[in-house]
C-alpha cells in the first residue's frame, strides 16, 4: 500500500468459550468489514481467555503498536468477566462506578432488579468514555485508543455504529475479483506473481475454491489497493493475460 | 484447573482475507474442538496477514510460549504463500526441496503440469516432516512444536488426522451445561460466583442468550474441570441452589 496514512487497528477476542471451541467467533469478521469500510486496515488479531495476566499483555502489545484496538467479550454482570479490571490494570488506572453508565443501568433495571452483579457493569476505567448499547443497554466503552465492546454479536455491532464517529478514516481499499474457473492456484500462479511483481504498490490475493471435491473447481483471484484506477488497470492486465492463456474467467 | 501436566497449545492463523474480513476463518474453532478431545488447552490464538515480518513474529512468540503451535494458510503454490519461508526464518534454518515431497507432488500431476509454481509446495524448512494432505496431496508440515497447515478448512481438518498421534495429551476435561430459562445473567450472577468461588479448581462460565428479542431469552452456565466427579458434584450444587431460588433449569 502507498498510502502510509491509513489508520491501522487490531482486534483483541476475549473469552475462554472460543479458545474451547463452543463458540465460533464472528465478531472479527464483522469487525473488519466494518473498518474496511472505513479505510481502516485490519493488521492483527488476537484471541485470549478469561485471564486477567493474558489480556493485559496482549492489550498493551497491541494498543502500542496499532492506532486502535477493538476488543470484544468479558463486559458482563458474572465473576468471569474481568475486561474492565484488565483493561484498569493495562492503563494502570482505577476501574470506578461511571455515574452516566449507573444512570442508564438504573433506567432499565427496577429498584429490585438492579443487583450488584448488575451494578458491576456500571464499572469503567478511569478516564473512559461510553459506547451506546441499544440492545440491552450496559455500555462498553473507549479509553485513549482502546474500544471495548460487548462479545454478544448482536450487541456488538450495534456498538460499533456509535464509535463510528470517533474514528479517523483512510482511504477506502478497492478490491476486484476475477474468478478462474476449471483450473487451481498452480495453473495461474506464475501469471499471477508477473502482476504482483509489475505492481507492488497492490496486493494480489489467490483463494482456491471446490477443493476435495465439492463442485467447481477454481481459483478466486483478489486486487485489492487503494488507488481505484490503478486497481482497474490491473485487473484489466491481468484478465487480458488469463485470457490469452484460454483460461475461462469471470470479473466482478 | 488442578492438572499442571495438561499440554497447552496456540493457533496462529496466517491470511490477508482472515483480516480484511473477505473471509470467516473457521479454522480456530475446528482446532480447539480437535485439540478439546485430546485434553490439550488452546491458551491464544493469533491472527497475521501475509507478511513475513509479522509471522516470524508472532511464530516465535507463540512457540517458545506453548507446547504446540498450530498454523493454518500460506503453503499453496502462489507468491502470496508464503508461510514455509517464514517458518524457516523463524527458526533460523534454511527451506530446500523435501524429496519424499516432491515425490508426493510429481505423483499427483502429470509431467506438463508440475510447474515452477507448483513445484514451490515441495519445500520445507530443514528438519521438518510432513503432514499428509490426503484432500489434494500437497503436504503440510511439523518442525520442532509447530505443525504447518493448509487454509482451506476441509484440507486442514484432514491434516489435524494425520498429526494427532504425534501430540502427547492430556486428561480430558469434563464439561456439564446448565441451561437458564426465562432470566439474564444479572439475575443468576451471584449463585454463580458463590458456586466458582467453593470450587476454583473448576470453571464457571455463562453465557446470555436470546438478547436482542430473537426468541427465548437465558443464560448458559458451563462448567469445565478434569475430574469428572468434581464437575458433577458443582452442577449439582449450582442445580439445587438455583431451583431453591425457583429459577426454572434445565442440565445437559
Amino acid at each position: 500500500m502507498t498510502d502510509h496514512a491509513a489508520p491501522t487497528a487490531a482486534v483483541l477476542i476475549i473469552g475462554d468459550e472460543i479458545l474451547s471451541g463452543r463458540t465460533q467467533d464472528v465478531n472479527l469478521n464483522a469487525i473488519a468489514r466494518f473498518l474496511g469500510d472505513l479505510g481502516i486496515d485490519v493488521a492483527e488479531a488476537r484471541t485470549v481467555g478469561d485471564r486477567q495476566d493474558r489480556i493485559v499483555e496482549a492489550l498493551n502489545a497491541l494498543r502500542g503498536a496499532y492506532d486502535y484496538v477493538f476488543t470484544t467479550g468479558g463486559i458482563g454482570p458474572t465473576h468471569d468477566d474481568i475486561t474492565a479490571d484488565a483493561v484498569g490494570a493495562a492503563f494502570g488506572v482505577a476501574v470506578r462506578e461511571h455515574p452516566e453508565a449507573l444512570a442508564i443501568l438504573e433506567r432499565r433495571y427496577g429498584p429490585g432488579e438492579f443487583n450488584a452483579a448488575r451494578r458491576r457493569m456500571a464499572r469503567i476505567p478511569e478516564g473512559g468514555t461510553l459506547i451506546a448499547n441499544p440492545v440491552t443497554d450496559a455500555p462498553g466503552f473507549q479509553i485513549d485508543n482502546v474500544f471495548v465492546m460487548a462479545g454478544v454479536p448482536k450487541i456488538m455491532t450495534a456498538m460499533l455504529q456509535d464509535l463510528a464517529p470517533r474514528l479517523r478514516t483512510g482511504a477506502l481499499v478497492h478490491v476486484r475479483t476475477i474468478r478462474v474457473v476449471g483450473v487451481g492456484e498452480g495453473a495461474i500462479a506464475d501469471l499471477l506473481r508477473a502482476a504482483a511483481g509489475a505492481r507492488p504498490d497492490l496486493s494480489f490475493g489467490s483463494y482456491p475454491f471446490g477443493l476435495g471435491g465439492d463442485g467447481e473447481v477454481g481459483t478466486q483471484l483478489v486486487i485489492r489497493g487503494r488507488d481505484g484506477a490503478k486497481v482497474d488497470a490491473a485487473e484489466q492486465d491481468l484478465s487480458e493475460n488469463l485470457r490469452s492463456s484460454s483460461i475461462e474467467i469471470a470479473v466482478t
